[in-house]
């Protein structure tokens, strides 16, 4: 059993029911899903597609975005992660991706906006407990901070899974968002202990940075990770699940999906299959 | 007595004779200095035209870039460094700015970089204290960490300088590069605690991201920074020096350096002053 899934984001532009055939056809045993191209296929048809092909779905990305204050906005977002909540229980998959949010409109207050996601793991552990759903808290690089993400560590995004059950609320641990921190290993070893690694996501940091940051991930060997100690870390860790390669990168989005599925499995058996 | 000091990297395109006039002009009493304009007018006299306008030199900026392994380009660095550290004295400046350098051609080896910024600091040591020049060591944003600096927190940047006198080495608190980090409050009380705040540095994070990201820095007030909140931690620390501003960015280069001037102290007063 290979251990490899495909994120699909990293072959954006393909429908679900494309995305599924190329991951199968490429020998890829699971698939980490996103919930735009799922609802445009269908919840129930998409999960007859994915176990049809007999695939695992690592990971549904993704829900979050609760940083704002009290009001109908915030009530919105609540109800939209618990039925995000739903769409993980009913693609089987054991893993909910969560990114937080950033900074609410003309607010400078990451203390406060912080402290708002803590209140939404509060009202959404019940139904992730309720569904067998584990909620995965995603720490994003800082320079998301202000508009994509205010859980910039794994430290953080683990104090903020701190007061609820592991088997609800977990973190992921993204190489390219959290490689760069001076305490990253310790973390990585911390999560083991506390038992709240939900998902391990593999890509490389490529350089320079992409003129749209958010564009700026690789194949693992394109940019500066170090895969060798980090995938050592999250395996002493304890962590044995799938393993995401998930990539944001407008040249690779651009290519044929057949030939992104090849390549990112080439790179995950290359870089990082070796120190499992 | 006003405590704000014009860096000049904010007026890059001044040469340093007009730069200590535009900022003494603009009636500021302290600028922060760079070592090319510097070389450029020459040591002796670039520290006679600061001292006849009657100008405090709140820091040099900047030395370090010392992250290679040992052979002859660290030993021209160490060298570089002892130079710039006997600039500094010339210059009547306490405090010499270190940014440590990115990953060395070739590495993914974060850790080996990290702790040669170390053993760089353990041979600059002894010069700093016979100067009497407090090295700052810089903590940048983790999105210059692989081309930059390899110092990505303020809490690294202490845990480096702990091993050595407090007066030869010290850190800066720059708010573009870690207002993001949710330890940045309790690791400003740390630095007040060990004696380390050298410099205390201001500018704004613009979004988005400008597509040279080393050039996103604004104006206090034109970004998503909070400065009453990092300025109140600073006070709090303990910090009495002057406070730079420090700006990269291609719009404000291509203004007249009156009016840069101008406004940069305008934004310190509005927005970093009244916290004092």
């Amino acid at each position: 059993m290979s251990r490899f899934s495909l994120n699909q984001a990293t072959i954006k532009y393909a429908d679900l029911e494309t995305a599924v055939r190329v991951t199968a056809d490429a020998g890829i045993e699971s698939i980490g899903l996103w919930r735009e191209p799922v609802a445009a296929a269908g919840l129930e048809h998409s999960a007859r597609v994915v176990r049809d092909a007999g695939l695992r779905v690592s990971s549904l990305c993704r829900a979050g975005f609760f940083t704002m204050p009290e009001g109908p906005a915030r009530r919105a977002a609540v109800d939209d992660n618990r039925r995000a909540i739903e769409e993980t229980a009913a693609l089987g998959a054991p893993t909910l991706v969560l990114v937080a949010g950033g900074l609410p409109e003309g607010s400078r207050d990451l203390v406060g906006a912080r402290a708002r996601v803590g209140e939404a793991l509060a009202e959404l552990e019940h139904d992730a407990l309720a569904a067998g759903v584990q909620l995965a808290i995603e720490a994003l690089h800082p320079m998301y901070v202000t508009d994509r993400a205010v859980v910039s560590t794994l430290g953080q995004a683990l104090d903020l899974a701190a007061p609820f059950d592991a088997r609800a609320v977990g973190v992921v641990v993204d190489t390219f968002h959290i490689f760069w921190d001076p305490d990253v290993l310790g973390q990585i070893a911390r999560a083991g202990v506390e038992g709240r690694i939900a998902s391990y996501q593999v890509c490389d940091w490529n350089m320079p940075i992409a003129a749209d940051p958010l564009l700026s991930r690789g194949y693992p060997g394109d940019g500066l990770i170090d895969f060798a100690s980090l995938t050592r870390a999250v395996v002493d860790a304890g962590y044995d699940g799938d393993i995401e390669c998930e990539i944001f990168n407008q040249e690779i989005w651009d290519a044929e999906p057949a030939l992104v599925a090849a390549r990112a499995r080439a790179a995950y058996e290359n870089l990082v299959e070796p120190h499992l």
